[in-house]
């Protein structure tokens, strides 16, 4: 590997399930590991100490809006964005390619990167896969991740095959800029080539695509490999697709990465999501539901989500989810839950986001648990039947 | 007294100032104390924990609100305020007189109460002083509040004079009702005369009115002490007055109030009134400034408030406070939390509420700590001059 702090080791696999350890400069990530989204360089509604609590390893945050506000370079003299935010243990920056497919205004992709309106002021933006590196160099990142083109779901198979394409060359010159920025390492922050870098041991992971078709992932999956990046992650799924076609398209691909290095799916998912997901070899996830659905008054539970904004919660003593240990779910009723909700308290977004987050990452516990025990297949039942036992309300 | 549990006892004087301990069924109150503003049942921007952090030994909440949601027979069936928002330390409920005063629409006071509708539904409310002492029964707070008229500031003295008036004839009938509630106390919750009451233990506080006339004053103290309750309050200050005139009515006011009992100063204030008005012999406090001006921006320091917004702190990344020891000075750089204000991430409000009821509250414990040592006017003269070193910015 070229990054020097960064390694990872599997330490039990248990069908298609493995864990492991992830290790970066600013720590220790087990694996399979959810990272909960900080996107601005926060997770909304929780403060960091919240997420040490529920036991957060590893953030991750988003270029494309770093990018915007409050800007690289002013984070690269604040010394990275580790220092910036006051967040201590690993960081995984997501490159922007999905945020400017969803966000930005007035977009046209060349074969040279981005080019694209600021969602924020109207102001026009050329990302180049080069430029997404030096971004992520200045924040400083454990993890960087390559720019891709994402595509939108159902796409034609030509489309589908060119995009991917124009993903795989972008991955080349990402690497290209990458190695060379991080050729000359020295003692951070260190200029190189006119960038300031900020942590000299970051990792650069390539992103597959190629949409549903298993012939375009697989053929993404060994062009990806054959540049050579620290890990690998699956993209542009979960956009829509079934989740049988999610499932087969994860399967195809982990077969296809090697088995040394961490593999991350972007973007997913549903608990469910994540226990079939592991199944198939996949280390790392981030998603924005637990985060966004909380603020929108969802709460996972152990026997499936509810919503608490239901009337039904108006008189309801019980926590959450009574089989669960969080602070949330120590301290407050349902009731309690409802009438914040019901009234706008900021609170809400809070106490919901701690529960979902400790769900989440709790969820992960007991798959990591599984696995180190041999017993993921049983874990994996009594957790679909669990989650079944009930009828949703949400 | 009346209360069983209720007590207050002044453990040192120095000057006017006095430090003490309040003593409530669900514990005790270090006076001089400042009661962070929990409207709707939890403290906007922060959980429970996060008050308790900060040392917070008391919190208010308000009536008005809570009976109009979620209702008080539905926080009454909960078991009360306590069980409802898992708070286990004491409470005090306003009684929603200035509530009705800015809030409510279409409200006209006459003798028998005060007939509102709903900021929220529109729908038709009467609230007597009986009604008022029978939903903080059904909310069951360690401290209830007599309803009393505010009156808008500057007002006429024949005005003043009814509104004053009025507001003791009320707080005969608020005691009353009080008194025949509680008579008969048994193992709460216990049903008197159709109310539900949730706490055997409650205490009731009157309330001085009067404006900014130190004879009206004085009349309001003397026959709100003379109806007899286990304290007295000082409302309808902080309206506009200059604060000079407030301080001279608070020194005049408590010179008319009994010794063995609490003197709460409702609604007040600056970090320099809470000093100014200890000196006067003021034991409680609440307001909203600390976590209001914490949700814009406005940072609470010991050389003064700043504004967290300005594009001076972009870079800054010194803590909102270097004197400061709470989480957010501990973990946040200036250009952070102006970064975080910026893209207005719920986390801002978080961080600065908590700075900012952490300033309040260290500035109470350094306040009673001064009077236990005989040093509060040296206190008082470096607390000032501190503050008075820099050009404010907000």
């Amino acid at each position: 590997m070229t990054s020097s702090a960064f390694s990872f080791r599997v330490t039990q696999t248990d069908g298609g399930a493995r864990r492991g350890v992830m290790t970066t400069a600013h720590g220790d990530v087990q694996t399979p590991a959810f990272m909960p989204v900080g996107t601005q360089g926060a997770v909304k509604g929780v403060t960091h100490r919240d997420l040490e609590s529920v036991g957060a390893e590893i953030l991750l945050s988003n270029m494309y809006h770093l990018y915007l506000r409050p800007g690289a370079d002013l984070i690269a003299r604040r010394g990275g964005l580790h220092t910036f935010i006051g967040w201590s243990r690993p960081i995984l920056t997501d490159s922007g390619g999905y945020q400017i497919f969803s966000l930005a205004a007035r977009r046209t992709i060349d074969e040279e990167g981005a080019r694209f309106r600021s969602h924020l002021d109207g102001s026009a933006h050329l990302l180049t896969p080069e430029k997404a590196a030096d971004i992520q160099a200045q924040l400083g990142s454990d993890v960087a991740m390559v720019l891709d083109e994402c595509l939108a779901y159902p796409s034609e198979a030509g489309p589908a095959r060119q995009s991917m394409e124009r993903t795989m060359r972008w991955a080349r010159r990402a690497r290209a800029r990458f190695l060379a920025l991080y050729e000359k390492r020295g003692q951070a922050p260190f200029s190189s080539d006119g960038v300031v870098v900020t942590n000299p041991d970051q990792a650069q992971f390539g992103i597959v695509q190629g949409g549903v078709s298993p012939e375009l992932r697989e053929e993404s999956a060994r062009g990806t490999v054959a540049i050579g990046f620290e890990a690998y992650a699956i993209g542009g799924l979960s956009v829509g697709e079934p989740g049988d076609v999610m499932y087969d398209i994860v399967a195809g691909t982990t077969r296809c990465l090697p088995d040394g290095r961490p593999r991350y799916l972007m973007g997913v998912g549903t608990p469910q999501d994540l226990v079939e997901s592991v199944a198939r070899g996949i280390d790392l996830f981030d998603c924005v539901l637990p985060t966004r659905n909380a603020r929108n008054g969802q709460l996972f539970t152990s026997e499936g989500p509810i919503n608490i904004k239901n009337a039904r919660y108006a008189e309801d003593d019980q926590p959450a989810d009574p089989a669960c240990g969080c602070y949330t779910c120590r301290t407050c009723s349902r009731a309690y839950l409802r009438h914040l909700f019901h009234v706008r308290e900021i609170t809400a977004s809070t106490l919901n986001t701690l529960h979902n987050l400790h769900f989440y990452l709790d969820t992960l516990r007991g798959i990591r648990d599984a696995i180190a025990f041999g017993r993921f297949e049983r874990f994996r039942l009594a957790f679909h039947q669990r989650l079944s036992r009930r009828l949703h309300d949400s």
